[in-house]
């Protein structure tokens, strides 16, 4: 091996501190954060993600995925002075795990000048997520955690977009995450929802689009490592071994093993239509797309008991 | 917990054997084998897998399945004086593992009193597939044993099927197999084939059908044993870790902590179509359906230089 085969195969100078197997690109510090944030803005393009005039609400949890994305959209949008970014928090009232992450989504932005926008559970449904799992009503339900913190967290960050008057959700789910849902749908037999991700079909709901969808997961971990983001020492206490962890270690493993399948999987996806596709329905309550009369959200809030008042009053 | 809860509850008589969680069926033995078989004859009227008046050529590796597949369809074919039913075995040349295969199959078929024909990819091709793994151009290919080995099996069948006069091939991939076979499509990126085991659309090919499409794998095993088929000692040598092992795990995994989802994801798989279907062409040399102008099989052939002299004079 020669000396010039350890340096950096694009710019040809920089020692190299990532190799990206399945394209075989070997880059220094500069030219993977270069070629990372050049695919976010050539996967925006792709799917027509972001418009030029656009009130983004970029979802941030604390988390280095959600950190990098408002780092990377701050950098993109600087150069659209019609468009307007903020970022907007849900604390689900997780002691510890989520204390840590509000405080580091607020310190980002402030760093960054991005306003940033918290809501807490408790404001929004009347309980923190730990004080709902202990309601007689939470138990009787049978769920994970993980489920209805899900529901209730997309719910609350719809509320805020809503109020805050955005015309677009950007999440920062990656290619693992997307690849991963698509693939949940299918062993649930429910393919109702094909567009995930994208701006989607101009249903009533405020579009969601994921930024990061052509990013596999590893990168934005090293690019958050790069760009100095903080890491969460706490993990979620209520994380378990739900669908989505078999199937994320199982898409892992298979990526690591044929590199390259992630992309070829969502290739796969996008490919697909589906026969006979049912039309969505507004969800009688809040509005949101459902294949029922009420959305899974409202059927949830509803059997919790909880106080929807202000989540409605928008 | 009272004596009868403990007796088959579609009978009400027998002593439980078979527990079928995704249904909550406890089974005696007879209920087992009656609603097994059962359920391939409603797989086959529901897809239209069989005509009154086919030639069934049955695939019968020697295996379990396939043998379990010949025993059902025997019965079955019984009622259908105009059909005719016959079984073919491919040996590959593998010591030991299909040479056992090999004599478990005829010794089978002749207790039903199925004709049986067998060919060997030495006759077919010129060499065993231990003899061919040793030529330069096999190791020049850098293929998994597998590979070489499942495309040559399916030009042997399709010959044999040709020449004995079959209008169908009968094969016993189960409700696993098929499963994994989409999933192996999606995560390569390549979905040109969406009609597994089902009769397909009348192309060049002699169509092949699964009647254990609707059958866990789990209880074609246990109906194998029941009916006292011989299990086979041999394990294949050149068996790998492959991509399709790795499928397999995950979803037997899966599907054992989510109960009916192998279901579930073959009721996705048949509500997909792609957009933009390509057409299928007719191979070049063999006239088999393929998305280039000459099909896998044949390309292989030509580039490990076998004699296909044979399999093309049909």
């Amino acid at each position: 091996m020669t000396r010039e085969q350890e340096l950096c195969n694009v710019c040809g100078a920089g020692p190299i501190v990532y190799h990206r197997i399945y394209s075989n690109e070997r880059l220094c510090r500069a030219c993977f954060i270069k070629t990372f944030e050049k695919r976010v803005v050539k996967t925006i393009a792709k799917y027509q993600m972001l418009r030029r005039d656009d009130r983004i609400a970029v979802a941030v949890s604390g988390g280095k995925d959600s950190l990098s994305l408002l780092h990377v959209l701050y950098k993109i949008e600087k150069k659209f002075p019609d468009a307007r970014l903020f970022a907007v928090t849900i604390d689900e009232g997780i002691e510890g795990y989520r204390t840590e992450a509000v405080r580091n989504a607020v310190d980002y932005a402030s760093r960054l000048g991005v306003e940033i926008y918290v809501y807490s559970f408790e404001e929004l449904f009347g309980f923190g997520l730990e004080e709902l799992m202990r309601t007689p009503e939470y138990r009787g339900l049978g769920l994970q955690p993980c489920s209805v913190c899900g529901v209730l967290r997309r719910k609350a960050i719809n509320y805020a977009a809503r109020k805050l008057g955005a015309t677009v959700i950007a999440t920062a789910h990656t290619l693992d995450d997307i690849v991963q849902t698509y693939m949940m749908n299918i062993m649930r037999g429910d393919l109702t929802r094909l567009e995930i991700g994208l701006r989607g079909d101009g249903s009533a709901a405020i579009p969601r689009v994921a930024p990061f969808r052509l990013t596999p997961e590893r990168e934005v971990v090293f690019y958050a490592y790069l760009i100095g983001i903080p890491f969460q020492s706490h993990a979620c206490p209520n994380a378990s071994l739900s669908m989505r962890d078999m199937i994320r270690r199982f898409l892992a493993e298979y990526d690591e093993r044929y590199p390259g399948s992630l992309y070829a999987a969502l290739r796969s996806f996008e490919k697909i239509q589906v026969k006979q596709e049912r039309q969505l329905k507004s969800c009688r309550y809040c509005g949101e797309p459902t294949n029922k009369d009420i959305c899974r959200a409202c059927e949830l809030l509803d059997s919790l008991k909880l106080n929807t008042a202000v989540v409605s009053a928008v």
